[in-house]
């Protein structure tokens, strides 16, 4: 099924995906909703990893957590599973990419804790807007993405460096960026460091870490934003037993809309 | 020692606090800093009591969340120690007061976890500087607060009606209330509800459920904030074998400023 015949709101999407009818990246569907991250942790690991994104708000903006063995997002989705209602999971062992699959029935369990996090779709539609361009949406790449010299702030077993996405803006329009994406501190808010890269540690602009180097015109300058890969990245390096989350760009499709998450 | 022959910044403050020189009141003391509500509770509760804040914005805005057993809050007052830099505590055991102390050294142990959320002091100071007057700081008293008809969202065993406070304000400063006390999220940020208090179950206006009755005057309308009551009633109802809160008014002076804590 290709992206133009799917649905727009967001529960047919989700039945589609349910269905199996639809396993594909999830960027553009149901445009106005919150689309989100998701990190399934055993219980054990739950209290250090809320914690750690209480502490750590930007890179990791919660939009809920699912009581431990509950897959129905009752706060922000009522109705839909969380075992089957994405496209595409990533499961991980000791902190190895075990498998990927389209539905985690199989290894559900009882002690399982859902975290859904916010993700950069909403703010970046919200600079579409304002009319501030983004390359990647233009040129259908993925964003560019680095690991930097900025830790997080520790909570219990989980720490590590901060992941930024980076996006070129125009000089003219850096004070608008900051604006508009300071309105949505649930999908990583404002900026964290504008221009030079190498004071966050990025030796090489052109060299990502994750996703897709990009091309900057006359007169922009590189904007940096929290990334919703830093929880992840965390995460895994503390090699959970069992941890799930979703396929990069296969994100949950919630019923909220984009608006409930702006602030004044 | 009286109010008006203390230091005005924090650390003096607590350091006075410590030497058990001063164990009253922190309303207003060191102005400008964030004062926090206190509830300490055993690790075996802290999930669940950080996912009901986390649910639970509005009443339970978290400012620092310690690691279990450690009692400097490293993050928003280094070198503080909250077992003795608060004036006054009160211990419960299984959800009765058990006695009130003015450190807490002898009830310290490894499995306790602190958690300081925001205080209404801070979007009060905001309020008198923006030119609204309130009440209970001209009258000497207690604000007014009442138990709600409004549920907060459960989180494991923890569940309850919220708690608000209330203050008359002229109905020509209502918007301007409304705007400022929106900047602080994290000191329980905007109104939960203006005028029409049957509508959330208060059937008597002038019988508050805890502080001290207002009297209105012509042309104000009740205005109603969550307030940070509402963690302490809804964390006892639990019965926790051991929890550890400030005791009413006697605050922790941070070392962070009432400005950090606003938003756009």
């Amino acid at each position: 099924m290709q992206v133009q015949e799917l649905p727009t709101d967001p529960q047919a999407i989700r039945e589609l995906i349910r269905l199996g009818k639809y396993d594909g990246v999830t960027g553009g569907l149901a445009p106005g909703y919150v689309q989100a991250n998701l990190v399934i942790l055993p219980k054990s690991l739950a209290f250090d990893f809320l914690l750690f994104c209480q502490r750590n708000p930007r890179p990791c903006p919660i939009l809920e957590v699912l009581d431990a063995g509950k897959p129905e997002p009752v706060l922000t989705t009522p109705g839909a599973d969380i075992r089957t209602d994405i496209p595409k999971y990533r499961i991980f062992r000791d902190g190895e990419l075990y498998e990927e699959v389209t539905d985690i029935n199989g290894f559900w369990r009882d002690d399982l804790v859902t975290f859904l996090l916010g993700c950069s779709f909403t703010f970046e539609s919200a600079m579409i807007d304002a009319g501030i361009p983004l390359r990647h949406w233009e040129t259908g790449k993925n964003v560019t993405m680095f690991i930097t010299n900025m830790s997080t702030t520790p909570a219990g077993v989980f720490s590590g460096p901060m992941v930024v996405s980076m996006r070129p803006i125009h000089h003219q329009q850096i004070v608008r960026a900051v604006q508009v994406t300071s309105r949505f501190p649930g999908a990583h808010g404002a900026p964290i460091h504008v221009d030079n890269s190498k004071a966050i540690g990025i030796d090489n602009i052109e060299l990502p870490d994750y996703g897709d180097p990009t091309e900057f015109k006359d007169g922009e300058v590189p904007v940096f934003w929290a990334c919703g890969v830093t929880p992840q990245a965390v995460a895994i390096k503390s090699k959970p037993s069992l941890m799930i989350t979703h396929s990069p760009g296969h994100m949950f499709v919630t019923d909220m809309k984009d608006s409930a998450l702006a602030a004044l």
